[in-house]
């Protein structure tokens, strides 16, 4: 890709790309495109570090690629991190605050596509939707009988951590089921009449379902384990479409096999791409494997944005979806 | 159960009830109470006729049990029939209004639970949230590479088939996820600010998915076919969670099969429990077993309806959720 024909065109010899890809998919949707503007090193397919590293001042970050010191010492010039993800906890914040390098996300490309399928696993969960299909194309029905009765979804106290840009909409949505909603977050939010409470043992212990929509960072790094659970109780539903490592997983997987807890809805796993497999047997468990977040019209969005940004880096104006450093 | 001891019992002698069952679990779950209060007569477990036939008043017909002329030509003396089901296609009503037969459903005690599965089934569609957990469990992650992107439940033109006490749900839960609904039925109803349109052809044109809501009814029968699925187009997602014969089946999977439509998410079939075993391959196809409509919750209001008709049947009281005949 960085061919010598590209080094010597004039249009591209200042503008300077790092793509560090991690969906092959990412190529074929978006590469083409980026190429028409940018010179693209790619440390996958090209020497790492290049010759080029050091002309490096912006990096697109694809997915939740992880950026470290170690990563940030390749590109001694690097100014800008364009990433393509909601979270964050894939980079190294306090470096890049204390080498003075902007890091901005998907910001709420996002966020209607993830808090649609937090509503379909939790639908899914308590109404055994996947259950019954698996059950029917298993030609079960009617040989192995009726198929149980599920949960009604109306007037379920819906617990969620985290209200941000997910968080509310997963809101919206719910409170159109008839379900009540509370929250926990950093702070309790103004302008929000839901009830919050100021740690996840309480939202849990009031909650019959908690939805994780918040990012991973220090504070929420297993944020649902064993005392949430237990506060949630035996016909609790947790629903994980934040990042894994939110949850206990090795937890989870106790409380779900004991049957201490009602059921589960995961897009993320602590340790992707493995997914515990005592949960394959389970029929109140709905298991999804993370891309699942994502729709066209999402990516489009996201293409918007991060095309967006890479111009607005290169003729210095303000970026969208910027990373505040606290 | 109509044992010779109860047949004398005087607080029961003038309380007659016959039990139509269909479903064994029915038995458990209301059949003791019932007991204390009406002496059962059960066609199934008894000799049918019975010599009690001709003291049946009342009927509790137990979800859509067909109910004939010739089913009504053994009970002379019926009175009315105090049914358990949403849907009324299984009464021969013409023949229950000459013979001045009341007739009761179970009014909207599903609606909820209806509505929300029937948008759980859309977002499954959409989302593919039922072919993810089986891509998971398979263990094809990420063996067989990225899941494929899915569509985005919101922008949709949702398209309803009766906005009747399940359709209104629907419409008010798919509002809050972003989709623009529209709406076919015998009449434009006042009050409503969807859009109306007259025939399913001019609806499906106009949408994106088809969720069918509406009664089977001679009129409805087959209303989505080979034309309203060749005007839906070839994304577009058939929800039923009706009856299944409100689909030409048939055509149904032959557009599935050529990939002429998007998908379907089924709860009923034309001729349960047979479900077409073309589908079972098909990945977006979502396949439930016509009980996952119901919901605990949901057969307690049921239940407290139905003991309701029956206590003011037997009080000369009026009667609720009872069909108007035309």
């Amino acid at each position: 890709m960085a061919s010598s024909d590209q080094i010597q065109s004039p249009e591209t010899t200042n503008l300077r790309l790092l793509l560090l890809h991690r969906y092959p998919k990412f190529k074929t949707m978006f590469l083409s495109k980026l190429q028409t503007r940018y010179q693209i090193l790619d440390p996958l397919t090209e020497p790492d570090p290049s010759p080029l590293s050091g002309s490096v001042r912006v990096m697109l970050c694809v997915g939740p690629t992880r950026v470290t010191s170690e990563t940030l010492n390749k590109y001694p010039n690097l100014e800008c991190i364009v990433g393509t993800s909601a979270g964050f906890e894939h980079f190294d914040l306090n470096e890049c605050r204390r080498r003075g390098i902007i890091v901005t996300t998907a910001g709420d490309s996002f966020s209607d596509d993830v808090a649609d399928f937090a509503v379909g696993l939790l639908i899914d969960v308590l109404r055994r939707v996947s259950a019954a299909d698996r059950f029917v194309r298993a030609g079960c029905w009617p040989v192995k009988g009726e198929f149980p009765l599920a949960f009604k979804v109306g007037g379920k106290r819906v617990g969620i951590v985290g209200l941000g840009s997910i968080g509310s909409r997963v809101a919206k949505r719910l409170e159109a089921f008839g379900c009540t909603i509370a929250y926990t977050s950093k702070r309790k939010k103004p302008n929000v009449s839901f009830p919050f409470h100021s740690n996840i043992h309480d939202l849990a212990i009031n909650s019959d379902v908690l939805i994780l929509c918040c990012s991973l960072t220090k504070e929420t790094h297993h944020i649902v384990g064993k005392e949430a659970l237990t506060a949630l109780g035996k016909e609790g539903i947790v629903i994980n479409v934040g990042r894994g490592a939110l949850v206990d997983e090795k937890e989870l997987v106790q409380f779900l096999k004991r049957g201490e807890i009602g059921g589960a809805g995961l897009d993320v796993y602590e340790n992707e791409p493995n997914v515990p497999k005592e949960l394959f047997g389970l029929d109140n468990v709905v298991l999804s494997p993370h891309m699942a977040v994502f729709t066209p019209v999402s990516f489009q969005v996201l293409e918007e944005l991060f095309s967006y940004n890479l111009e607005a880096f290169f003729s210095n104006k303000p970026l969208r979806a910027q990373i505040e450093f606290e």
